[in-house]
């Protein structure tokens, strides 16, 4: 344990929720504020996209004995359900028994502010921060930001407040501080398949369900009620795109095209299309994370990537994991806790900001390139009959708790040897001949 | 000429007060706003570096007919005066002619705020425009950001507000902009070579002087009056840092070791060496600069970059011309204009921060490498023999009206070629025989 502290926690969702429980344990006073209401007394916002929940999620749950609570309103999905044309087609995910776990955003963040509450934590709701002063961790609270603050000063702050961070706002207006944000071109928009009748699902329920299209796609995780949350992702401009998609005709005639067998699963598609938002996706990172032994940013207000690996909550509640390591390991010594943070967790951020791109990527651009299957099926196939050899790489960073830094470099390698591989002679004809298999083998050693 | 407008702008420092003189030519009252006092009624700050005028600046202030005043406070350096361990080396830089001019930067900005009043904008110094609504051109001036503001409507506001612009700052806080800054690891602090008693320089006056060493380096840029404005460049922690030069007598050391020759010439060495202050260099990208026809970034406040390529100030001119080529081209077409613009400039920019931040990266890592001066050895005598054949990437950034992506794309070119010609066998005994060349001419046709 450590000497109990006055500690704010600003923002109420996922990570800053489980945040908040970790440092009651730890016995320190904890105040969480959100600038939204109470997400328990309200309709969810119609933006979301379900969550994947994965090793590194898991993890941070079950050290702190909420895992199975949570497990509890989670759909195991051990497959990818592929549509394509006019058929299904199923692929694990990982090996027996390995699945990623669909739960919808808005039922969690409820189960986890319930069980911070019920660990002692305190939420206050609708309190608008507008700044921070660093310096001595004050928080300045107020109607409007033009309008009258109060000051309210803690021991510590955690900035929990997402990819526009008011805390980070303020600590990127010191000089050496480094930032970026970068949007997509592409945005998203929800949808909804809701359960038959008899609560069933109306597909596979332990599926991720995808209709992969090149630069855009759709996308459905089940939900405990029967229901499906569908995200479209889509270019914002262009061929296809949000911005050709002006009437109701439009939006049923593109996707009577373009995902057939969504047409009967999803009966408010229009008036969905039109009442939703349509959101945008933005990788951000910073450094430092940290300031003095006063403020620490978590979670999306550090490191926001784009959702094309599943890994954005998973990576935030590893962010709790290693910042409590630090806090076993350097005990009330916090400047040495935040440095070591940041110091073990940046490098990491980066690299699953990183991959989460490639997908993006790889899946607006290459789905449809030929050469692309090819190489896919060849490591496919080497993968499985050398397990030990060629970890895939989604396994690496879903169903693993070594660093993400370490998925990258394996993912460089991979693609390294693959290129050379590619350019084999012939290689469209003896793709699976024991050449090319020696030639990996080789390269393996190399 | 436009239909008449009434144009802030905010920021009175080079490209602002350029701005102004353009916009007053073509018929646009023109109000410059600025949150520090009149530069012409104090003394400049001890934190600037000497300005290097080449072919884009003069070409932008040529153009409003204000070259030849300007050229009067400038002194032309035609080659670098490199001041290795016991000696000094000279190096033309460029052709016969071809020359950089040196200008203190404070005696440019009082002069170019001096043209423009002249030229009927009005100037409004220790106004703090806080922020900006983008859709009515509308700035809010007051004491304190906290406090009372004033509200002033303009037909178009240009924000020429530097690195840390507060116009920029409300586009960021849109939507689907793109936004970073990235700072050094390095920063600089300003000395000072005072001239002789009869008012003439201590070294050779014509020369841009340079002591490089490494991940440090010392220059100095001549003024009118005499004396030369020096500039440390060196990291801010490590071995041979700011943060371990802490007494007059760990400064004087310092520079006794490797800067023999400036010790002589810098009498005060150690008094502004903890009188200035230590600053920091940041390469600042973002994008859009526009809004709608309301709203345009200009210089540093879109486009930061390191001053390694002395092309700071050029680049920020060279925005001023492309709008003027916009302005004529589409008349009071504001939407166009600026569309054109901003299209026209981004990559242009994003090249010479490459370009700037690669020499950087050269200066600090590779001047001690052996093989990086072969190399250089090699492509300079090759340009030698066949200068049309290759152009040194200096030349075409500096003495060039070419877009900088062109002089990225040369850079580029050449580095792949002479990294092939790096890997030639035994290329340390043979670099400056008919092989290597007959290599490097059987490249360039590949």
């Amino acid at each position: 344990m450590q000497n109990p502290l006055k500690i704010a926690v600003v923002g109420s969702g996922l990570v800053g929720s489980l945040l908040a429980i970790y440092l009651r344990k730890e016995g320190h006073t904890v105040h969480v504020f959100d600038r939204s209401p109470d997400i328990r007394k309200i309709q969810f916002s119609g933006r979301s996209i379900n969550l994947a929940m994965s090793h590194r999620g898991w993890k941070a749950l079950d050290t702190v004995g909420i895992g199975d609570e949570v497990r509890q309103i989670s759909i195991p999905m051990d497959k990818r359900a592929i549509h394509v044309k006019d058929r299904i087609s199923f692929q694990n995910y990982g090996r027996e028994g390995e699945s990623i776990y669909s739960i919808s955003r808005g039922t969690l963040n409820r189960k986890m502010i319930d069980l911070a509450e019920r660990a002692g934590a305190e939420f206050f709701f609708e309190q608008r921060i507008w700044d921070v002063t660093l310096s001595d961790a004050t928080l300045h609270i107020g109607e409007t930001e033009r309008g009258e603050w109060k000051d309210l000063k803690y021991d510590m702050v955690f900035g929990a407040d997402g990819a526009f961070s008011r805390i980070r706002h303020r600590m990127q207006r010191q000089s050496m501080f480094n930032y970026s944000q970068e949007f997509l071109n592409t945005g998203y928009k929800e949808l909804n398949i809701p359960a038959n009748a008899d609560g069933s699902h109306k597909l596979d329920k332990n599926s991720f369900h995808i209709w992969p299209r090149g630069e855009y796609m759709l996308i459905a995780l089940p939900n405990l009620d029967g229901s499906f949350t569908c995200t479209l992702f889509m270019p914002f401009e262009g061929e296809n795109s949000f911005e050709k998609l002006t009437s109701h005709a439009e939006v049923v005639a593109f996707f009577e095209k373009n995902f057939p067998d969504s047409i009967d699963v999803i009966p408010e598609l229009a008036e969905d299309f039109f009442k939703n938002p349509t959101s945008t996706l933005v990788t951000m990172k910073c450094y430092p994370w940290t300031y003095d032994d006063k403020i620490a940013l978590v979670g999306d207000a550090c490191h926001a990537i784009v959702p094309f690996y599943g890994q954005g909550m998973n990576a935030g509640f590893e962010d709790i994991s290693v910042l409590y390591e630090m806090m076993q390991a350097y005990g009330d010594d916090w400047k040495k806790v935040f440095a070591e943070y940041q110091k073990s967790r940046k490098p990491n951020a980066d690299a699953i900001a990183e991959l989460s791109y490639r997908n993006f990527m790889e899946m607006s651009s290459k789905t449809a390139d030929e050469r692309f299957l090819l190489q896919k099926k060849i490591e496919k196939r080497f993968s499985e009959k050398y397990p030990d050899k060629w970890l895939p790489l989604y396994s690496r960073v879903t169903f693993s708790h070594r660093p993400y830094t370490e998925a990258l470099a394996l993912g460089d390698r991979q693609k390294a040897i693959m290129d050379k591989v590619m350019q084999l002679p012939d290689i469209e004809r003896i793709w699976d001949s024991a050449t090319v298999e020696n030639e990996i083998l080789s390269l393996l050693k190399s």
